[in-house]
């Protein structure tokens, strides 16, 4: 384990396959709240550090999960660490959150998410009345999305040296459609759906952690969503192209990712995409556009024009998907960008978020 | 996800499967580092919450992976945070030791490992060069054990929640034979064996950390153990009845962990357990028992006599069990304990650690 390292030296040199040297990856010399920001910054450090250092063809699709080959069954595989703050907040709470964001990143491809493991990194003195109101909420998230939480760890490490509590959650799914569910499928003449209204969830933790109170209280719309992709898997079949949970980085970071990943185009309507006037108020006050906000139970869906309509009445049929609604277009122009339809008519470019705007969001 | 929540009130009432309600959980209202040992507290925390709020037979098994059963197909899952304190130590670095030790959990049940999942938590602020150094250990300690990373996440948290940084791995492993190799399978009679020296991690770190120099350098012994475990299983097949890997609370805790979960007694010859002159002298200056200290490239395997030789001849032949030993046997006697036939040939009980000893040791 030592000292057989020979990559540092091409990297001093600056050659390697992504071109320039990693350092500085992003025009920093420490790591900024943006590379975590699910914007252009993360991507940029995935790309030119841990693509280039973990290099395989599964990492390197970028999709939020793995599809692997065992056996001849496929499993789907996934991680996510949680830091949210703060760690209550209306709606749920980072244990909910925690079983809920893995189980939909696990289903995001298709798969049927299985079992989860549950990594604790616990800050020393804190309350064990909230640890176990969270590790409740833990078994309840996982007990409603029909997961097993099957092996875990914990760690404690002292005063100050981590703030509450960090919960990585990582899952395992079982593909059992020959589904080819990606970012990269996407093709011109899609139909773009979501499930709902956007934003809730970061305007909910954002109001929290402010000490903002509105008239209408806004909730995290955390959610598992393995029923509801069940349900549009039946509806669509492989007419649904792709899938994707729009957490960091919004609305926005989803469609610029699937925009980029299958070199396609994407419109969109901003007057189709679902947001309650309480968050839309929110996000007023605040100063944030809703496509930036991340969402928790929400996903966008790439489905072949035939199969729209049965898919959207899917989606409408299912609890978390009443608001459901066709948002916009795949198209064949303006590749790898996104650009939206503004109220008044006018067309504007969608891009990724570029510093940071909500930090421990999730 | 909200308000289907049924068992606080059973909870309060003070009755559940594990008799007393899990607060006060061990007699603290917050966590203690000891929470976090590998010793009786962590095992309590374990007990009394995160198997009572996520009970199902896997987690109960409470072995370092699940053993899961898929598509006909045997699959290990594990996981396992790193907070370890200093990220850069003799011998290796954070990035090595979370491929190493998910590697390892996943082999200690007989699985081939195949992929991991990595999940960074990261302080703001952190250099990216100090980032890319980790990162590129973790890619060459993949590509040294075989397995690839092939799903990921980054969390930047604000300057100061947390400590540099934190990884966490989880891993998958595919079972080919039939094994069972657990810690709830030691039967009276088995040998247990050690593949090398015990307690070289744990004061690598602690004398980096509390910046002492030793005349004869101490490293961790960090290493993927999958390697070794694919010799020992050809040598040993199914007379291999367990086998784990002695990290947080040293061979004490899994020689105790052994004899709770298979309720057998075990005598172990402290004379016979391998540790370095300048590992025991470190150990005496700082007052610790290496027995209790954390071992990163280290198993303990119990075998039945019949295999013993052939599986103590593989360990040897092996880079990593040049200095295996046979250190003590199983017994049907003083079921649940562990005793040691000290020096002076006198013999005491050999319990789990109580407090906490090395915080962040991995």
């Amino acid at each position: 384990m030592k000292n057989s390292n020979n990559k540092p030296a091409i990297l001093e040199t600056g050659t390697d396959n992504f071109g320039e040297c990693p350092l500085p990856i992003t025009g920093h010399e420490t790591v900024q709240l943006a590379h975590g920001s699910g914007g252009k910054m993360m991507n940029q450090l995935i790309d030119r550090l841990f693509l280039w250092a973990f290099d395989n063809e599964k990492l390197n699709q970028l999709d939020d999960q793995a599809v692997l080959s065992i056996k001849g069954g496929r499993l789907a595989f996934s991680t996510d660490s949680f830091v949210i703050d703060p760690i209550f907040f209306p709606g749920g709470d980072i244990g909910e959150l925690a079983v809920n964001g893995t189980v939909n990143d696990v289903s995001m491809c298709g798969a049927k998410p299985l079992y989860l493991s549950a990594g604790f990194i616990i800050e020393e003195g804190f309350p064990l009345i909230d640890l176990k109101r969270i590790v409740i909420s833990m078994g309840e998230a996982a007990a409603k999305a029909g997961v097993k939480i099957v092996t875990g760890d914990t760690k404690v490490v002292n005063k100050g040296q981590c703030d509450k509590v960090f919960i990585n959650t990582a899952g395992i799914g079982l593909l059992e459609g020959d589904y080819e569910i990606s970012s990269h499928n996407l093709q011109p003449g899609d139909n773009l759906l979501v499930n709902g209204s956007v934003a809730d969830h970061g305007m909910a933790v954002l109001s929290r952690r402010e000490g903002l109170a509105f008239d209408m209280p806004i909730e995290s719309d955390t959610a598992a969503l393995n029923g509801l992709v069940s349900q549009l898997l039946q509806a669509g079949g492989d007419a649904i192209h792709a899938m994707r949970d729009p957490t960091r980085g919004g609305l926005a970071a989803t469609l610029n990712e699937f925009a980029i990943n299958s070199n396609v185009g994407i419109k969109i309507a901003q007057t189709r995409v679902p947001l309650k006037p309480e968050v839309a108020g929110a996000c007023e006050i605040l100063g944030l556009d809703p496509f930036y906000v991340a969402n928790e139970g929400k996903l966008v869906v790439a489905v072949a024009e035939e199969r729209t309509q049965a898919v959207l009445a899917a989606m409408q049929a299912h609890e978390l998907g009443a608001d459901a609604a066709i948002i916009g277009k795949v198209v064949a122009e303006d590749n790898g960008r996104v650009h939206v339809q503004t109220r008044i008519g006018a067309w504007r470019i969608l891009d990724m978020l570029v510093g940071e705007q909500l930090p421990r969001i999730c």
